[in-house]
């Protein structure tokens, strides 16, 4: 802490507080903000008794801290949050979520839930799919589900932002422009998915075990993935009549990398439209994202490595052997988290959507 | 070398060669015929001028070596070959398989060609995929593809056989018994593949560079991968009506997995008939494999480490949203291409199947 | 458990014990006695309730039990043991260790002891190290000490065989040979030494967590780590008069890697003469292991890759900058492990020492 | 290339050209610059016939480039680099850097050379260790050495500076308050460092083939590594008396690390004072560092995690067993050369020195 920076102390700089710091997403969002020119970390609040320390629990934060006034992580408390900050990341579990973000919203700070709690607007879906009861379910209608890019007009004048799942935001930003256009068919839609490690948290499991989750790669939760909702749910929101035209979910399938970062989704689907080419959807993905500054159309497939680390997503899409392919990469901590978290952040506080984040 | 053991010298064991030795399947060959209690390794033969000492090459080879006459590589001689072995392991590249195939049989040299050159029945189809003059056509009709489980007698009589493609060899596993039941629609089918690194050859290349390949994850050759039309011709040979019925090829899609060794197939089909279960799929896969020593059909999903270094393939099939999907593992080198060089060889030999495979 | 090999049935082999196999040394010692010859596990034991079944917990040993009777661990049971076996391997916590040993000795069972609790002949220092009490310090003098290359004749004739640490097998090795021959002050001796994940157990832990111990590498026990005593204690034993010479403790840094398996250590010492060279410091090690089965010397730097999945250890020593270097290779669940408990094993059952192990 | 961003664009940046930016150091300044609110890259320029355009080659920076004029390398032309920018970035092969830096100097443009070319003061110790022609031995004396911490102000006045080695800057800031206090024996120094991969570049070679560097661990360069001297050098410039005391070079033995980034150095000494402890090192320590923004002594022993993609450098020191033990930690492409580099640019060009990498 003893590392001294001015930026930190500015007091013309907007005062946000990052709920539940000592997971990844925690930890990535601190990393944001440290270089973020116009917000500022006023507030590090955890459950913790007794609360940490951030830079014992993260050592590499030393300095991304310098000027923060103590480092110390405080209680929950929605009444002091409220006095000093404008808006609030919850990085928490969705029990914890649901629980604080109505005191918040009471208190007139605005809210980023990087939790599920509020990703699914029927509080029947959300019991099913996460298994305990939804204690906010009167909270629903308003939160705003932050995949910016197709809700960016709802995200600026929201309280309550539902950060989308990781697995989701690929699959979204690379399905809805050619299920819009009507160019595949939204029955065959298989989602292929693979995530680094961090996606499953910081707490040790023997799956996630080094010597367990090293040199292996598996699938897991075949087509019963709690993200599996959350996709279809978007995609018939925003996938004009071919997306509400879905029948039942699509196949989901996500895999475990043994690396630390990064979803890489390969995405199949029928062309609905007879001589359907790689041009026509290319050009659908150019045209739906020529003016997104985190959505890269690729020409080729990309790799995790061209996304690592940035709030970039970057897509392909192709037609072979009579079917669309689709490869979308994203890193899962930041554009599938923290990034999108600040990206939507940036949008509530009347910021420039990309600030902080190029 | 110095390390001293008699079972080399063993001189009732069946003497072979391993021709192409420095690369990754030559050195599985080598571990293996190692441990194996009937076969010795009396000649080891290197196209590179000077000729190799292979514990040079791999200096973990030198307790497996020990016994061996020289250690030394020698050039690749037909004729010599012939004098002192039985049977030859070729792990060289394509063309080169072609070149010295004839001479060695005929010389009365069994051969297990661990190369692509006698793998598919048509030499057009051949050098479509491969981009190169097939200079041995006249040889595919002598060649049995080895995919063991179902080429078994085909295998035991032969004197050349072409040893399957890593990925081919877990896609018709998981597929062939579907398929000749009627139970998927051979049009449906993709196969995502995942693969680690050990499977693109020893030679250094810019994307297999350690920073570039670790913590890394991309598909490639996405439906044009030379591997597809090795996969389409098992199924058709080996999947019955169904199997025959099938059009053109089935998607194939691979990926480059951050590891050493495994391979994890994901393999999508829409069901052929209505109200198909998993309770039929795994039974049709437990039937299919019951009494095969190297094929065990699972309950659960396989992983990569359940494989690693052994030449079994676990498989795993279920029904999820209206699809079919099948998770099929095995270790590239082994089941994948070395391991099952030697469970054919077992075969031509007229030994037991599972000979220093267990 | 499906899968049928004859081998596990042959009633001529020699039944052992694996005690406590759900860990990564039980687990290899099952993957190393699978392919014995001469032995055969006839009783696995946990101590979990319910005990567990062998190929659930690791679903890979699936066709290594091929014909064990029943694949499922039995309760420790001394007296049932004793019936059935003549041997068992101890693969449990220290203070399990201590209490079922004199049990088993008593019976008439030979015991090779993989944890700590034999391993040093003054029950104070093992306290000291361990931090609890030694429960059966009146066993200590019937022990011998399993570095099988310096203890063989002890270890030919023991019952109850404590099998070496995996640092100090690797430092005692590369290390004896000079102290005794006076090449190296043994008061200037450093061992910076590095192991993989698995030396750490399969205990998840929160620094063994998949996204903090990848692409990490960190110091840890800097010079208190409890081998210290063992490495200290052999110097002292087999070190001739150097080694008795010996002050306090040598020092010793143990870092942990990136990787699953595999011991490097890189041993710094001052040379005990004038004019002391790489030849002289070669020339000792190649002398005293020439003639050893597991032992390599090499002229070049061994690698883990070069020992990996191998009963070897490969040592180079050389001179720089008026220092001694020793650079010592090994797998720490192998050499390090299950397969030195299998070599000593192999002593005190009568059998040829390479036994199962080349 | 088509994401928008004005900052590129602003004219009241200062102008710099990065040399050579297809390599590891050239991408990390890339985008180290790219985050930087003083400075803008104006000119990308590469050797290559014809000259690639950054964004192919690393697809990564597409939006880091945003707003870059074109985002084409130029060729090394050092009048038109002269005309545009202030200050040039070398990241060349040494023996090219000699070649433009004279140029570059003659057309009044500071040099920041990230190659080994300026960083020996000697010659002949550079041909000896480089095995090269030195082609601009007259260009020496005009250098500063870029260890910020220790040469701070002879940077900010010069034009020519050689960024140091990746090894030596770690060695040095942990050794050199040490040394200068008289606490530790200049003579007994042993540096036993572990670098990841990208410190051996961005060139295919067989020892850093994806399947050969995974899961391995090596030594190398065993007390002949070329950044001995440097080392060397540094200790007897700035060490004080007991620098100038050291006789030859100390030990200094690099390692492999299966990971990406990050350097630890293990460093051994022997006390020159009786009774020195743990206290009295971390204190020097401190006292040296208390006001560096860079450097952090930590109370425990750092890790990679903690300073991977920081300019931060990370120390530890303590007294076991009679010897000084150092673990310092760095990122091997930011504090150990473009970050440095960076550091060192903006206090030749009057700013802050720690903008843009914090």
């Amino acid at each position: 802490m003893s590392k001294s920076s001015a930026s930190w102390r500015s007091s013309d700089r907007i005062p946000v507080a990052v709920v539940g710091p000592t997971g990844y997403t925690g930890l990535e969002l601190i990393e944001i903000l440290g270089r973020h020119p116009t917000i500022r970390i006023d507030y590090l609040a955890s459950a913790r008794v007794p609360t940490p320390r951030i830079d014992q629990e993260f050592p590499r934060l030393a300095h991304r801290l310098a000027g923060h006034p103590t480092g110390e992580c405080e209680p929950i408390d929605a009444a002091k949050i409220a006095v000093r900050c404008r808006l609030v990341f919850l990085c928490l579990p969705h029990e914890a979520a649901m629980e604080h973000t109505p005191a918040l919203l009471a208190r007139g700070v605005k809210v980023v839930d990087l939790s599920a709690a509020y990703r699914l607007r029927d509080s029947a879906t959300y019991e099913r799919a996460y298994g305990h009861t939804h204690t906010d379910a009167a909270g629903l209608p308003r939160s705003v589900y932050g995949l910016t890019e197709w809700f960016r007009d709802e995200v600026r004048g929201c309280d309550l932002c539902a950060n989308p799942g990781c697995y989701p935001t690929a699959a979204a930003i690379a399905l809805l422009p050619l299920l819009r256009a009507g160019l595949i068919d939204p029955s065959s839609i298989i989602i292929n998915a693979a995530s680094g490690v961090s996606g499953a948290g910081r707490a040790p499991k023997p799956n996630l075990h080094y010597p367990e989750a090293n040199e292996n790669f598996s699938a897991y939760g075949i087509g019963v993935h709690r993200h599996q909702p959350e996709i279809a749910q978007t995609l018939r929101l925003k996938g004009g009549d071919f997306g509400a035209a879905l029948g039942g979910e699509p196949l989901f399938v996500p895999h475990l990398l043994p690396l630390e970062r990064g979803i890489l989704e390969t995405i199949y689907a029928a062309p609905a439209t007879a001589g359907l080419d790689t041009l026509a959807v290319q050009s659908c993905l150019k045209a739906a994202y020529e003016r997104e500054p985190f959505v890269v159309v690729r020409d080729d497939a990309p790799t995790l490595r061209d996304v690592q680390r940035t709030n970039m997503l970057h897509v392909n899409g192709r037609v072979v052997n009579g079917r669309v392919v689709l490869v979308a990469a994203e890193d899962n901590l930041v554009k599938g988290a923290s990034g999108q978290a600040v990206q939507n952040a940036n949008l509530m506080l009347g910021l420039d959507e990309t600030c902080g984040l190029l």
